[in-house]
């Protein structure tokens, strides 16, 4: 096992950038290349690609078997399941298709994935390109999304449909009381603003 | 091609257990970690993880690019299809987050999967944490499993639902006379138990 | 990086075939085995696996973690998404289960899969085993696939409904005028016959 004490990186991964950041773990038979970016104490599982001017914040959590396209980003604390799948290009063919023409001479057919604070993504998800998952977001296992996804939300299904809504600390939440959703695990109030959660109380002690 | 005789592991694979049943392949860029039981005459695909704490029984196939994780128990004769995703965590947030607070410091969070004996899952099928996939059952491929199957049982869609009956040589099972099924292909009867089949009688002349 | 002026292959590959054609590149943590076909100017990603018997025509893309099966053709300009899976057993048992009996003896088990010129694939669709995509039809992100596809056709969801049509160029194309489909972003015209599209008029200059 490789370590310069700050990051550790196994012996079978291929790290290509410099910007690895402090706490971080990459796992076997990964590569992450040049221009990418990996932020402090995240955690790569196997079998993960990151591909160049991709993203990636501090304490984010990507389970194996993952790709991590240029114009993904996932933002701070953003978990992202086995298998999970990101896609870029909305009107895919071969490049080198005569078809294709010149489609793919330019960047303009990228279309670009926002995950954002603490959004989490459910195992074998596939997330279409040019959409945003919210904070805190939870898509389900098995979800194939098309729209985005509000902070706090949850979708299900293929295509996904929002089901309700999902504390900071990833429970659901029951029905609101004067537009105030109580946690029952962790006792978080958040506060329903015109169809965006956010968070009223913050626990005591808990820090960034 | 590393052998001892007894098993096969690929040189570009990764075996820390000691466990590994005689008759074994194991493929390339596969990792088995330490602390795993995998049984005798399984073959594991290429781009499979085993985690600490999975156990595999005899006869297993593991097609390429799945986990098996921790609390995931494979019995003899299952079948995994390719990419298929197992889940051991009902609320996932990535575990570095603060907001996830302390639910990562003990394994209470984990929640396990059982593949009963000869238990088939098709390709890209995702299995939420805690369910059990019932002995001879068929997921079909790319099913969401949100519930147990029953044995014999064949599921599909998303979320999966129950569709039909399977008999242990794979083949689908037609209408039931008398609670009875006979299957076309192999000769076996099932018995429908209250909801549940068994095999009546299996073909003589057949040994586990 | 390994290169002989006609292909390239990551060093972290393996390719144990002689028919790589000329351009073609293979990336980390592949494996094409040997008795497979990969034609010219490919692009396989990593994470690939390519299976004895599979054959791959010109121009073709795979993006990373998928499997060619034994029995998968993918026709020349094919666009094959992330974590797309193939099958090619449509009752999918252990083979070395007792209950699979002799199935397994023989090829008899093996369903093939046709992918004709240009046809495309989304990530993390499942195909079926003994199916057809039809020339420059276009699968859908997530779909999973239960019947063949016509030339052209759109589908999508699980199990996949055909939703329109798709030009050559990637577009969808709008309805149609006495059975001729203009495509607005390419200008080619597309031709309805008996329900099946073919190119009336391909732009001039253009060269296969």
């Amino acid at each position: 096992m490789e370590t310069n004490g700050d990051f550790w990186i196994h012996p079978d991964a291929i790290v290509e950038t410099d910007s690895i950041g402090a706490g971080t773990r990459i796992h076997a038979f990964c590569h992450v290349m040049a221009g990418t970016v990996v932020g402090e104490r995240c955690n790569l599982g196997e079998h993960v690609f990151v591909e160049t001017g991709a993203v990636i914040g501090d304490r984010v959590t990507v389970k194996n078997g993952v790709q991590v396209w240029e114009g993904v980003r996932l933002e701070a604390n953003a978990f992202v399941g086995p298998n999970v799948v990101f896609l870029n290009d909305r009107y895919p063919r071969s490049p080198r298709s005569p078809a294709a023409g010149d489609r793919y001479a330019t960047k303009d057919w990228l279309q670009e994935t926002l995950v954002q604070e603490g959004g989490t993504i459910g195992g074998n998800a596939t997330i279409l390109p040019g959409l945003q998952i919210g904070r805190y977001a939870l898509v389900a296992a098995g979800a194939v999304v098309t729209k985005s996804v509000p902070a706090h939300g949850v979708v299900m299904g293929a295509p996904a449909r929002e089901v309700g809504y999902v504390c900071t600390c990833g429970r659901r939440l029951g029905a609101a009381k004067e537009r105030q959703y109580a946690c029952t695990a962790c006792g978080r109030t958040l506060l329903d603003e015109a169809g965006v959660l956010r968070e009223a109380s913050p626990p005591a002690g808990e820090k960034a």
